[in-house]
């Protein structure tokens, strides 16, 4: 079967030094973003901005939102990224325009190839289409696009791509419907 | 399939202005609750009781439950939420007599309406019956009743109701037996 | 049905007088080991051997992994609990060598008997087999083995054995495939 060698893994690069000093100094900035009020969601676009990210104009962050990497986040204009929201953003993240990623949800763009036994750090890019809306507690993994206004639901998984307009749940998540907008 | 309106949605009221009173006041006395001693049930009780919950004689909370809203929750004698349980309490929660709520539990009471392009807040009501177990990391959603007795099981994802006596488990979540005590 | 008896249920001794010492010392001592920079493995390792934790060579443990009883754990060699990885070790954990659990996964080795009126606390045991690979968000319920190899999906839910070198994936989780290095 081949043996994991650990050893490999570690040794190797993962990320540039230039962003390894973006980790850090995020790491650093950190208490501004979390200790901040509420309604401050200007402060917090003008952080995740400083930080490299793209902002559009009145996107929501929560100062309980964790972003790991600006520089890897896309949102779109009134976008928004809910309480506890964890964003695991090694590959790029986009959300689109008026998306909403609800409570305590997981985009989780980061992998490792298991197959290699030096399992390799694998950043897969996420694609949240306009209009989305990712439920409470919702998983979505490494390289998956939710297309434009899908929904995905509370506690689903989704590890493949969702059509656009479609409602999935479940783990793993299944298409129970149809979404149109009255 | 129309457009999800987010501006509409952020300018509708969600809460009264008492209630919005209520929120200010219950972040600010957060730190009393969370930062209490473990062996203070007594002392949690008092704080939520003061802040409008209904909680019943020896009812557990710990420092780290969390509640939304406490003037939302009603909590049965010798009831107990676990360690990390999130109680999102938008609409009434109920936890009855006996019951238990274990270990970083979710009750979310609260959704959005997403055939409407402006997202209007849902509130619906939880009930969690007399004597009932919701495990670990388990997940109920927006208007369930979880019967009297019944078992959630351990991440489990229920967004129907659950019959009493019964035991269901999986995402979603699917009977897979029934209880009885000894 | 009988009557869930929380009185007795919560009159029962759970742990012995020295295992509650510990967890004193271990709940005052946890800013050491929260509050430790990233980098400082060997430290944490340290103070994880100190509480009684067998903990081998290079294994990798992170500030917010979170161990409730390091007395009742055992990492192997080049091990790793990734970041907020929770183990609820009521009973002991063991984690083999070269074994990675992921970002935030769960592994929860304890459990209530629900057919007795008094609800007995369990404490089985779980291990995670060598080379095994327990993704993000995962949960191993109590009294799992996941065998040699084996990889245990992004928020898998596990409640049976796991065979080696098979994947899982799902809640409940299934087998899915099979794993092989190259």
């Amino acid at each position: 079967m081949g043996e994991v060698d650990v050893a490999a893994n570690r040794a190797a690069p993962r990320y540039s030094r230039g962003e390894n000093a973006r980790r850090v100094a995020w790491a650093l900035a950190g208490p501004l973003f979390r200790f901040s009020p509420r309604p401050c969601f200007a402060w917090r676009r003008l952080l995740l901005r400083l930080f490299g990210a793209r902002v559009g104009r009145a996107a929501h962050v929560y100062p309980t939102t964790v972003v790991a990497m600006p520089w890897n986040l896309t949102l779109g204009e009134e976008a928004s990224l809910g309480e506890h929201v964890f964003v695991y953003d090694l590959g790029p993240v986009s959300v689109g325009a008026r998306a909403t990623v609800a409570l305590r949800a997981h985009l989780c763009a980061g992998s490792h190839d298991l197959r290699r036994a030096d399992l390799p750090l694998l950043k897969p890019p996420i694609v949240i289409g306009a209009q989305a809306f990712v439920a409470a507690d919702a998983f979505v993994g490494p390289g998956v696009t939710v297309g434009e206004g899908a929904v995905v639901g509370a506690r689903a998984v989704v590890v493949r791509d969702v059509a656009p307009w479609t409602v999935v749940a479940g783990n793993p998540a299944r298409v129970i419907g149809t979404r149109s907008l009255s």
